[in-house]
């Protein structure tokens, strides 16, 4: 297939490309290295040396989706993509809170290249299969607590004791899982009147390390698991925000990126808005340091909650369409020694002073 | 009181301030003249010559607050305003439809303006009230079609045999209804996180003249009524899009603004989000062109729809809050020979090519 990463050179890119190309597909990137800047507007840079798949050759494409619709356009006309995959937005809660400016880049980034890709498919790709990635965020603790949630971007409820179809409810817990909000009601919207088809990922909070990708570990753009390890090896106390009872969807990278090739290859109807989990566990924060002390005999402690959740909650996520797809889900427990290792191997360029929480939601 | 008008120079800005004015309030207002340059850009100027209530004094502040955060803030630390009235937004669904340029500007105007006031009012007005002007297209045809639509940002539907609390269920029908909905979300979530107090002021299509206020006809700016004064002058059909059942919310322009003043002097509970209807009456297209060829004999025209909506639609808003605030509801009946006197006063001006719609929504 010929697929189109934007974002190719993030976390999840450089390890979705390397996948794409040892599996035989035509991939070419696009990318313009915000996060590695915002990463180090943290005072923080990645763990491990990052290496493109792309970069030495013609086809990883250097802009900024959100700023240059006209480029944007020429590069899915002349490539003609199956698939594009939407990967390039800022993808930190916690930097998005930081100030105006950050909540503002984060929205103006996410919303409005979102909508310029929307815009040069309805120009130049209607056929092409948009794979956005979107986030559990969607569904918070407060609206969720107790529920199994749904896959589907429509259900049916009862209000004044008749069936009622309504969009599955969301709301959002950061300006940035909001600027995903955002994303998914205009992605519904252009799949409706531009019979578009597109894939909503609302993905777990992803975690692991593979061959060529970055590691973050700082409190912005470092993911929980990931934070605990580099903790964990400095012989830090894992710092728990609040009680620890956060329940929330988790998936590997490995799995992360096996899931978007099995959403390729397996399209949703022309017009339709396919919204899935793409989580393959859940787990409370306790649970993650209680796994991650077995291993090392680190410490554990809480600190206060700089966000704003509730420190207690419960739900699973339906995840039918990539189990149904074949995903053969790994366990953390399994990709835990792993990372541990690689954040060993790499111990000495750890910035212990990025770890804990400066930014405060409220 | 102490008022900013964000958007003091539009439609309903214009006679908002006068009337505030008049009113003994203390007034300052912003614009960037936005609405004028889009108008132009229609091909079309306002049939009325609009005269600023502000304009020739030191309390207009001629800035983009999308684009200049720093100033708006010096403007709020600076006054200090009990309420912030929030207008300041490209009003247009047919011209966000145009291109991925009025899209994109569209979202980005409104989503990012709105944002920039919630951080200027955390940052240097936390006990300001924010009235912020939404739209009744939240609540679109085909997700409540046959229903009273309820006040509040919340509401109680039955989900497997139990009550649950979720988000009022909205959608959107345009790039522009979109950018109203993710305003909504970013100050639900403001209030929510910062205890800010705001009221999202769900209004009907506001229709009418007021002495000094700017009158739009063109297909994007002119709203249907006003649209249709400016035919029955010219002797031209009404031009009805489609079957014409399309129900609709509708507010004289004069119980726009006094709708305005009473929130404003009844302000919500700090941390709550107070969302309203700002909407007198409800009316089918074929009512109100029926209405307008009773004044005035001219004849009824339906054409293909360009937009993407319903063709037919029933449901009415639950408009309590100003019903119990004291609004006196003035009726499209009694409005209508007066506008379509001020349309005949300035039959002169009329650009007959920007009427009927070129836009295609799909």
């Amino acid at each position: 297939m010929k697929i189109l990463v934007l974002g190719s050179e993030g976390y999840i890119g450089t390890a979705l490309c390397t996948n794409l190309i040892n599996n035989g597909h035509e991939v070419q990137g696009v990318d313009c290295f915000m996060r590695e800047s915002n990463v180090n507007q943290m005072g923080s840079e990645s763990l491990t040396e990052r290496k493109s798949s792309l970069k030495e050759k013609v086809d990883l494409h250097i802009l900024n989706i959100a700023k240059d619709y006209e480029r944007l356009c020429n590069i899915i006309k002349n490539f003609n993509p199956n698939t594009i995959v939407h990967l390039a937005e800022q993808p930190s809660a916690a930097f998005s809170m930081c100030s105006p400016e950050t909540a503002s880049e984060t929205q103006q980034n996410n919303v409005i290249g979102t909508l310029n890709v929307l815009w040069a498919m309805r120009e130049h790709a209607p056929n092409s299969h948009l794979i956005k990635l979107g986030t559990e965020g969607e569904y918070p603790d407060w609206l969720w607590d107790g529920k199994h949630i749904p896959e589907g971007n429509r259900m049916t409820v009862k209000y004044n004791n008749e069936d009622w179809v309504i969009p599955t409810p969301r709301y959002a817990g950061s300006w940035y899982h909001f600027s995903k909000l955002h994303d998914s009601m205009n992605i519904d919207y252009a799949c409706r009147i531009w019979g578009l088809k597109a894939t909503d990922v609302n993905q777990g909070i992803v975690y692991g390390h593979l061959n060529n990708t970055r590691l973050d570990y700082d409190e912005a753009f470092g993911t929980v698991v990931n934070r605990f390890a580099v903790q964990a090896v400095l012989g830090h106390p894992l710092s728990i925000y609040g009680q620890g009872g956060q329940t929330r969807g988790f998936i590997a990278l490995q799995n992360s990126i096996e899931a978007i090739e099995l959403l390729a290859k397996n399209e949703p109807d022309p017009g339709q808005f396919r919204v899935i989990h793409q989580t393959t566990e859940e787990y409370s924060v306790n649970d993650i340091a209680g796994m991650i002390q077995g291993l090392t005999m680190c410490d554990i402690k809480h600190i206060k909650n700089p966000r704003a959740e509730n420190d207690h909650n419960d739900f699973t996520f339906d995840n039918s369409t990539l189990m149904d797809l074949g995903l053969q889900p790994v366990k953390m427990e399994d990709v835990l020694p792993d990372l541990i290792q690689t954040v060993r191997a790499n111990q000495d360029n750890i910035r212990e002073e990025v770890i804990l929480p400066k930014i405060k939601w409220n």
